[in-house]
């Protein structure tokens, strides 16, 4: 009987091994997803590569004995780049396994995970661990996240391969206390609502799809206590707002879309009736989307917030989620420039749709079809947001970021109403990004270094108002996060595109208001942009407005004086203390001019002065005891009082050629500038263009746009509706 | 009888007019040359663009009336580029009107020349003119010069088009003017040997072909009293040295080698009997050859001497020149990477044929076939010499420049013993070349800043000893020009390159010698450059070293202290007063490491030091009150003492791959050096690469190739031949 028993049991088992064994593949992809890849390996070039590419960086390994060392280096380090290795390396060769059906694939997985298996029930903390939460394998638990996502992909991929007892020794000793160490101690970390946290759902998800563990899929998807107050679902709900714009900024929003869309795509097969990529009305691909949006022509992603200007989207994150997005979507043709700039598609169902798309199709734009665009940031989309004013098209691009978010979290800077301009591929008015050398170990193991806090996430860094040389919410995070700017009013594409934002919270006695209008004007091939910005205060304060600016001084309207022996500090504080003072300028005239060139441009921001208004070109570089920081240039505009009012003129003009040595309207056309009223219900700004006048009267209360204005002005009458109105040369541009 | 002799004299000058036409043209092209080009017209793509490029630029001008306005503005500004702009034009249209036979091109060409001639014998030197060499139609001559060249190529093209009186009317007004105002009140400019008098030969010659008229081109080839002292003949003879060595470097080899070809090639149709392009064993093809292989990947020049770094050998000078080679040298499949990344051809033979080698050629390397090459300079090739060192192929190529030439005129620096460093198309160990916007108004007309003075010619801006705070020379150009170093011994091909030179001169008490090591060890992919720099003298000096790099600091061995409130200059002459000083250092270890990242690799400088070596780290941009330096950094090291030997240590190593966030090999693998011994017969360094010694001995006064040396090091004998040899773990390299 207890025969009889036990074989019922074995046979029970048997039956439920068989079954698993016919579900798996089912993560990364399914078995017949396996079978349309196979067939179309050889169907070409970009299929044919991508797939060469990854068998030449694993048939290295092969026959070799593949080091898993004990954890000891920071990132950039020999440990930590090993392991980093290894999760890849686990992936891809579990990849040609099932594409090969070779045995030595999976066998080279295999024996990594035994002897993880072996190595991680022993790991503690990390020795370099330096964060508040640190990692086993990696300094910090991000990593080992990173790691438990491929291991979990790896795992479901030669699952058909192992033994029973093979898979359970596996699990247990390499993947459990992984899970474990998330959702046990690591727990808090596990219930953010944050980057880090999509990583561990996605690894914890993944590795319990894996695995058959839906106890560890529940804990991915509704949290640790699975309340659904945390986890993979409420993150989707709460990091994105409703047009898919990522809290942290695109830097980051590329990095959390791999985990977002590799667990959503095993999700997609193994719970379709979760309809994940719906959630939310389809917000995971309009992350992506609204990310390939956030890019430069070179498909950098616009740099605000902690980030590294050489992240372009040709990185495998955005490799991954393009072609996963394929999978799930259907075709979309606005893909391909994307794909074509990325040289490989993924060996998934998706990735090859794409290079077969990219075969048939002759005729794929150059570049991604970028276009003005807004997003409101907040899950509800009620926290300010982000527009992008663009003019040009192809290679003349230009592209304005205007920003009035929410903070973004710990990577969020203190850059209220800050603005970038981007132009012909450059970047124009810059933005610092993050001080780090991602992965460099003489970098402080390539984490972020302290001039990220002390100079580029403060204020001064950007090209927005700093008042009393004190940041935006004095730096001060926890209050920074609490607030957000509010849109006023915009009006995107056309000849006159403009945007008004208001932020009331930046300093507590001072209203900041800008406005940004970006103006095509008759017979101009580029854009013109006006920055109106109202500083309204009850009490006196020094107001500081930079250009971080790239590019070669040409000239500028007014004298200045150098610093030419002897350098110091702009400050002593909220990131001052890291600029030289270069040179100060004053100008008893209402017009100052400031002209640079960059790569084969000219640029001129004109600005509206008086003979209080100070100048200062500063250099990045005071303080900087390591030589972390680059040693960037910007024009700073100094005024004080209480109400005052920047106005300043953007042109991009003329060209030099190099290889002709010819110089093209190398001068502003900009005559004059006049504020003509400025009050809390209109402001009206006056700038010649040569000859021709340009008006542009806004509205500072009432932003309706039926609402009616009759209004004075040169002593003449005008009418208008909504909030704003410009013309040129007497007519409605 | 009157009337007979009459009619003969107007017989006798029909027929000779008649002659006279069947001649032209002649100067850029021949008839023959133009029934060949416009049956090659539609042949290919290449072909189609560059006459479609240039028929767009004439034809937007056809019945409009062009400007030329009574000169003005200096470079940069209307009137100066409204008159390149037109000789350009009259070029071009010339052509067009040959190849199409269309007459609206040849009119277009004669008003402008009718103007001209009504403006230039009104001229008097133009209102900015600043140099000792005005000009009249431009601020300097030099401009004028590069007009009459274009404006007699321009006539010849259309002489058949115009009535005798017309050629008259133009010679006489338009071209006499100059040629007269170069050869009488301009003859002292006119007769040096000089690219500038070169331009002003090749006017004045072409200009005399294009008119018939034998006695411009006899003062354009012979000088101004055809005394075979000046004039273009001489010019070749004296400005290259035997191997084609232009003395004033590659950025001005570019420029005059334009006027060089452009009248030899019509001296080549005009007079071939003189055999101009094989004058001093086929000089100018020479000079066009390794011109070439003076450039960077990209096609830029080295930038030693006066030289903007966005010149490379797309531009016209190069696209001319080549052209010519082709036709005058026959086919060089060397030639088509070159013509290739120009993107064009001229509508010459030369240019038609490269077109359509290009069309049949499927394998075209990518680049240029760089190799390791000398040249000496001077005209009779005894005043020192520059050597290139190669290693390493296409974008992997590494290059490192060694410059112990003569002075170089008034383009150049004082800079004896200099050494560059170009790597992966990278410059790494940089020279800062000229200060100067070309042709930028803004930045002083365009013409050379006075920061190239103090500043960019001086020898702490570059990257060779200066002894107590003084440049080579004082900085004096005439004592710089007296002088050159000289070359000891080299061997340049091969696993291991190595070129010692001398200089006796640059200062009154010290010799420099240098000795520059290119290895290629086994298992490394990269060269490893050691640098034996022996400043020798009997009195007590300060060296400086410096070492201008591009990259950012990643990290040193040594510690320094930093600046950071307050900055100072280095010192206050020789180009010190431009320099801030950043930090300095000092360790009390034999070996000082720096170590950089430039794009995506790692160097690293290792340095032989002790207690009392110094480091600074600078940084230009003090007393510059223009805004017109780069902010570029360098690492100096400075020894006291009589005798001193700086041993360096250049490698270039790993690699950081910014898509996958992985830093390879970041770490210099120099252990320790050791100067084993170092007096006036030998010098003998030991690098400890890892564990493996690295041995350098090389003779100091016995420089002989068959000289057998026997020397004792470390307790053992070693016997070897010639002035140098290099042992790696024991075996010769």
């Amino acid at each position: 009987m207890q025969l009889l028993k036990n074989c019922l049991t074995l046979i029970t088992l048997f039956i439920f091994l068989c079954a698993s064994a016919q579900k798996h593949p089912i993560v990364y992809c399914t078995k017949s997803d396996i079978i349309f890849i196979k067939s179309k390996l050889n169907d070409n070039e970009l299929i044919k590569k991508s797939y060469s590419d990854i068998k030449a960086s694993v048939d290295f390994w092969i026959d070799k004995d593949v080091d898993v060392p004990f954890p000891k280096d920071p990132a950039g380090g020999y440990t930590h780049e090993k392991h980093k290795d290894n999760y890849t390396l686990m992936f891809n060769s579990s990849m040609l396994y099932q594409l090969t059906g070779e045995e030595k694939y999976a066998d080279l997985v295999k024996k990594l995970f035994i002897k993880y298996a072996a190595l991680n029930p022993t790991l503690k903390n990390h020795p370099e661990a330096k964060s508040k939460y640190p990692g086993h394998i990696f300094h910090q638990a991000l990593n080992d996240a990173n790691w438990l996502v491929y291991a979990g992909l790896a795992f479901d991929g030669i699952y058909n391969y192992l033994t029973a007892s093979e898979r359970k020794k596996i699990a247990d000793g390499a993947l459990k206390p992984e899970v474990d160490f998330f959702t046990g101690e690591l727990k808090d970390w596990f219930a953010l609502i944050h980057n880090h946290a999509v990583w561990a759902c996605a690894g914890v998800g993944i590795a319990g799809i894996a695995t058959d563990n839906d106890d560890w899929v529940d804990k991915a998807l509704y949290g640790g206590n699975k309340d659904r107050k945390s986890g993979f679902v409420a993150n989707i709900d709460g990091l994105f707002s409703p047009e898919g714009f990522y809290t942290e900024g695109p830097y980051y929003t590329r990095y959390s879309l791999l985990p977002f869309f590799l667990f959503a795509n095993s999700l997609q097969h193994y719970k379709p009736e979760l309809k994940i990529f719906n959630r939310k009305n389809n917000v995971l691909r309009k992350s992506l989307y609204n990310a390939l949006q956030q890019t430069n022509l070179d498909g950098s992603f616009f740099c605000y917030n902690d980030a590294l200007k050489d992240k372009t989207f040709i990185t495998n994150e955005i490799v991954e989620a393009v072609d996963i997005a394929r999978e799930v979507f259907g075709e979309d043709k606005n893909l391909l420039p994307v794909v074509v700039q990325q040289k490989r598609v993924t060996l998934s169902r998706g990735g090859i749709s794409l290079a077969e798309e990219i075969s048939r199709n002759k005729n794929i734009p150059r570049y991604y079809p970028y276009q003005s665009i807004e997003f409101t940031d907040g899950a509800n989309g009620d926290e300010g947001g982000v527009s992008i004013l663009r003019s040009g098209a192809n290679e003349k691009l230009t592209s304005l970021i205007f920003k009035y978010t929410g903070h973004g979290l710990s990577h969020g800077h203190f850059d209220k109403l800050n603005i970038n301009l981007f132009d012909e591929g450059n970047e124009i008015i810059t933005d610092y990004g993050a001080v780090r050398f991602v992965n460099i170990e003489q970098k402080y193991g390539g984490r972020y270094l302290p001039e990220t806090k002390t100079y580029s996430s403060q204020t001064i860094a950007h090209n927005t108002i700093v008042a009393d040389e004190k940041s935006h919410f004095n730096a001060v995070e926890d209050a920074s996060q609490a607030h957000h700017s509010n849109k006023l009013f915009s009006s995107i594409g056309g000849n006159v595109q403009v945007v008004s934002a208001l932020d009331t919270n930046a300093y507590q006695d001072i209203k900041l208001h800008r406005t940004i209008y970006m103006l095509q004007l008759p017979n101009n091939p580029k854009p013109l942009t006006v920055d109106i910005f109202r500083a309204v205060s009850a009490t006196q304060h020094q107001f500081d407005l930079p250009f971080q600016y790239s590019g070669t001084l040409m000239s500028t309207s007014f004298p200045y004086k150098t610093f030419g022996t002897n350098q110091t500090t702009m400050g002593k504080k909220f990131g001052y203390q890291h600029l030289w003072k270069e040179a100060e300028g004053k100008y008893n005239n209402p017009l100052a001019q400031f002209t640079f060139l960059n790569d084969k441009t000219y640029y001129s921001i004109s600005s509206l002065s008086d003979d209080s208004t100070q100048f200062y070109f500063t250099r990045i570089g005071a303080n900087d005891p390591n030589f972390n920081l680059r040693r960037e240039p910007a024009y700073l505009i100094r005024k004080k009082g209480n109400n005052q009012t920047f106005i300043n003129v953007l042109e991009i003009h003329g060209g030099y050629n190099s290889v002709t040595e010819t110089s093209t309207n190398a001068y502003s056309s900009v005559k004059k500038i006049t504020l003509l009223r400025n009050d809390p219900e209109y402001s009206v700004a006056e700038v010649m263009i040569g000859e021709k006048p340009l008006l542009l009267i806004q509205c500072n209360s009432n932003y309706k746009s039926a609402e009616k204005h009759n209004i004075i002005i040169n002593n003449k009458a005008l009418q208008f509706a909504g909030p704003f109105v410009v013309l040129y040369d007497g007519k409605e541009l």
